[in-house]
């Protein structure tokens, strides 16, 4: 039967055993969209014109926010991250709706025992968070969404492409 | 002209001047949901029921999450919150998809001279992923959507209620 | 009948709420102390007076522990701690053993919503936890015990002095 | 002469070169115990079989504290845990005492080139620690004891099992 | 006779008691600067207009780190900042040598016990190194240099002002 | 054309890609000091004989700020430190000047990927500020001065020695 790899069989959470696994090249792409009014957007791209870099603070903020995941989520390991990167996409018209969004997507790579999913994904959910927070006083409704893990490469359990 | 708080007249990124605010209760409400497959929720309520408690860990991560609040959003002002509070829902079948859900709701509070919205909202995002991270050995196309504030109450800007 | 505070009516875990609570003195004084062999104190001792301080750096580690209290256990508050001051004392001949000790005793003070009995008693634990890593090349087999509140005073339970 | 290891040839504290060191497979097992009224015991009992798991957040809390070990003790290498498991044993009635208790013991795992005793130790200490915390408004006077090393291996100091 | 405070009659560091001090509005302003080739400011400059924005990461580095700050140094009391600001100005030839420079300015504010010199000071430090390395793959000879207290307002010390 | 490797194509901050990079043993030393009265120095070298131990407490906030560089400089890779060693010299007159002084030296070395600059900068650049906190009661105008790399070695750059 299928189990949570997290709890061992009396049902116990723990930080798996990850010593008998290999050092192999990993690497995993997450990524999220916040929806906006096209009236802040439009505030946000006049302030990366000129001054007020929005998605220069988020970026930061998303890059150091992948060096904390296994402070953040309790059953992680630690992991000495080799590459960070994160990108931001401006959407004037998310096909659907009314709003506008941005497009954060996160690539994270390590040499070691374990997958950097979680990295990635934390590197997005902090960057969205950074973009929810400078322009909150504007836009209170802004909603996070769509957050996922694109693509991840390495390990025992292969490769994981979202369709 | 509507111009970003986190930012002065030049431009420039700032942690904004809250010295003349005065100390007010505070609340924030935020809620999230992370979409999986039928299966895996059918797996993590055999786990809340017995043993493998997702649920249980996810909110003491959440918990901790809303603490480290100003150490992951870069302008945040750090806040001696008085109360968080983080309850889980489980949804069998979200409408409009094949897929089940759950909805995580974080409250926070303070007595103090900004709001707890980010809080909240790091509380939820934490919570989401660290549920991500206990099933995704088995269900890695999960996507954590939605997140958003529901309301917040005090300070000068008054009340917010999401329609 | 009595429950825990930490956990809600639905028995779950919350950061409680003390909001309403004022905002009065309190402090707790912990201790604690570490068995070790008569030879390993000696040598702590001749440190102490010369070179290769132990007690001068598991002071500091104690200090900042307690400032680290909120982000250790899960449940507990942020607190602006007000005072922090951590005592040791060398043991020669503890009662009843063969063992040498050194008693580590951390007073904590705030002024606040909540008492200050954890941070007091993490000051106490990473006090300890120091010795035992600046020592324990040569005396693997020291042991922690003893561990407890002595005193608290403030807020609305009132004082504690153990007998 | 015997001397301590994290203090150089004039007494300035070091964290010690491990960098000649090889990286081999290095487990600890380290635990402790916290002494508490029969009744308190009970009321952990009935929240873990219902509502209310002490336990469970203390485990949270044991595992998060191993992986902070290096940030809490001054002279401690940062190290890539690759395991760390922690178990809770309730017992009725301590030999010799009209005390219960409850028991934790921590194994901690990693390749490199140092040992985890003192990650093992930490995590003991801090699971301890917040299970006093939860219990506290019910039994202020619960004691943490006999928080030792039982074991550890790999490394060029070899073994060490406690009698 | 003179006598630091963070000491205590026998010689123990400690964090000193501020519990009996008042609430009061405190500012502190600290500066310093980092020395650079010609050159190396040519290439930030460059950044600073069109991508590759130097300024823009330190900035925020800096704003972080005053946030750190009782988390670094030790005997330091936590504070709930109200205002971080942090300035830097391009200096194209620094009187008296052959170097172009930065220098940062960072202004820090709170209600509280104790002052922000700490803050503002750490905040500067931060930025500074955040400059170097970024720009160190071109330039390791870059040297910190006159970091200081310019002035301070608030609390029973009264204001210092550097001549 | 020179470009700061800290930016991708794009102008875009990134955590670079050190993943092909080979695990090589890297050393690095910087050095600065901090100016103050002589009467100050004198406080301190007072202290040290007998009670009061300024550089003591300087010396572990160094070697923890170390530990921490990659949570302070936003684009640093997280390292395994292998040593640590931060050395103190007291001055009695600085050449040039009527001031007395501390120098500051840091050693820090790895096996990693990347070199560790910046960690030996942080703990120099932590000491000075732990010396200038611990003194500030009695000296506001102490100034941190000449902070700087002193060598270097190891890695695709090779050496870097400061004339």
């Amino acid at each position: 039967m299928t189990q949570f790899t997290h709890f061992d069989s009396a049902g116990q959470a723990h930080m798996v055993d990850v010593g008998e696994k290999t050092d192999t090249h990993r690497i995993a792409v997450a990524s999220g969209q916040i929806l906006m009014q096209p009236e802040t957007l439009k505030l946000i791209r006049q302030g990366d014109a000129k001054k007020g870099d929005v998605i220069g603070v988020a970026r930061i903020a998303a890059i150091q926010a992948a060096k904390k995941t296994a402070d953040l989520i309790p059953l992680c390991h630690p992991l000495m991250l080799s590459r960070v990167a994160v990108d931001f996409e401006l959407i004037d018209l998310v096909s659907g709706t009314v709003s506008s969004a941005i497009r954060c997507t996160a690539t994270v790579e390590v040499t070691g025992k374990t997958g950097v999913e979680m990295e990635a994904l934390t590197a997005v959910q902090v960057g969205l968070l950074t973009i929810y927070d400078m322009c909150k006083a504007v836009d209170r409704g802004m909603t996070m969404t769509d957050i996922q893990l694109l693509e991840k490469h390495g390990g025992k359990s292969g490769s994981f492409r979202r369709e």
